[in-house]
């Protein structure tokens, strides 16, 4: 996995933060970490196609959530930033293999291809049933100054 | 994930239906296929340091499974060939933050990261539920033919 996923993870919280209507501009949101801003604005794109950030433009724009941090999912913030495909690709191996049947859909038929899709699923779940909003509870109630830290940083960048 | 694991599990599941005591050379495993030989010999060396297969030496040389499929689970492959590392690799993005501890491991403080460990988890224990020797009896089940048609197809091959 990429580490676009973990800048991703970690903007999203700090936007859950903001104050409802504001925005802020990818350079800041970057420097909050230090991290290259051309490259976490891609991932903010990939974020903006999947609906879980919108962009605002003028001189106040920028970045903000573009729906209720309950409503976005862990899961829908990585298939956003690494696509939607599984972690095991099955090449059908069996297609090559002795009496293999051309019209047969090994992803779906050989039990090797089935036996790691349950993983996969497992791991999707575990994602999808974890929301920005519970990353938010927990974060507040184990580090209750991460929501100030994170608005006096941001006021800070932007002076 | 790479391809490796699909070739090294359905290698284990052909490797299963052998005869106790006997082996199968890497060019009959690949052959079955029609796999690159060196390079699914990459994974049976690796599958080898796991303690998953064992090579015999000699004309009736080959691999083996080293131990039976039921103390072969999944996971057990997986780590094989790819390794132990989770998929969501943590680089203690908060280190970059303000207000950052030098002295703090953040893979452990960082509330993101035991998130997508969790998921991490899961995946890893549905791989870990799964043993070769499940894989066997399911594929035996639906597919009553797979032990006689493998056996039959290294046969020919060593012909």
């Amino acid at each position: 996995m990429s580490e676009g996923v973990e800048w991703a993870l970690h903007s999203c919280l700090n936007l859950s933060w903001l104050p409802p209507g504001q925005a802020i501009p990818t350079a800041k949101l970057a420097a909050f970490y230090s991290l290259p801003a051309a490259y976490l604005n891609k991932q903010l794109q990939a974020l903006g196609r999947a609906g879980i950030v919108s962009s605002i433009s003028g001189p106040r724009g920028g970045f903000q959530l573009a729906r209720n941090p309950e409503h976005i999912t862990l899961l829908d913030v990585v298939v956003a930033i690494e696509g939607p495909d599984e972690a095991f690709r099955c090449d059908q191996l069996l297609k090559q293999g002795p009496g293999a049947d051309p019209d047969v859909d090994y992803r779906q038929a050989c039990l090797i291809s089935q036996a790691m899709r349950r993983a996969d699923l497992a791991w999707r779940r575990t994602l999808a049933e974890q929301t920005l909003a519970d990353l938010k509870t927990d974060v507040e109630r184990q580090y209750p100054a991460s929501e100030s830290n994170t608005l006096n940083r941001f006021a800070a960048l932007r002076a």
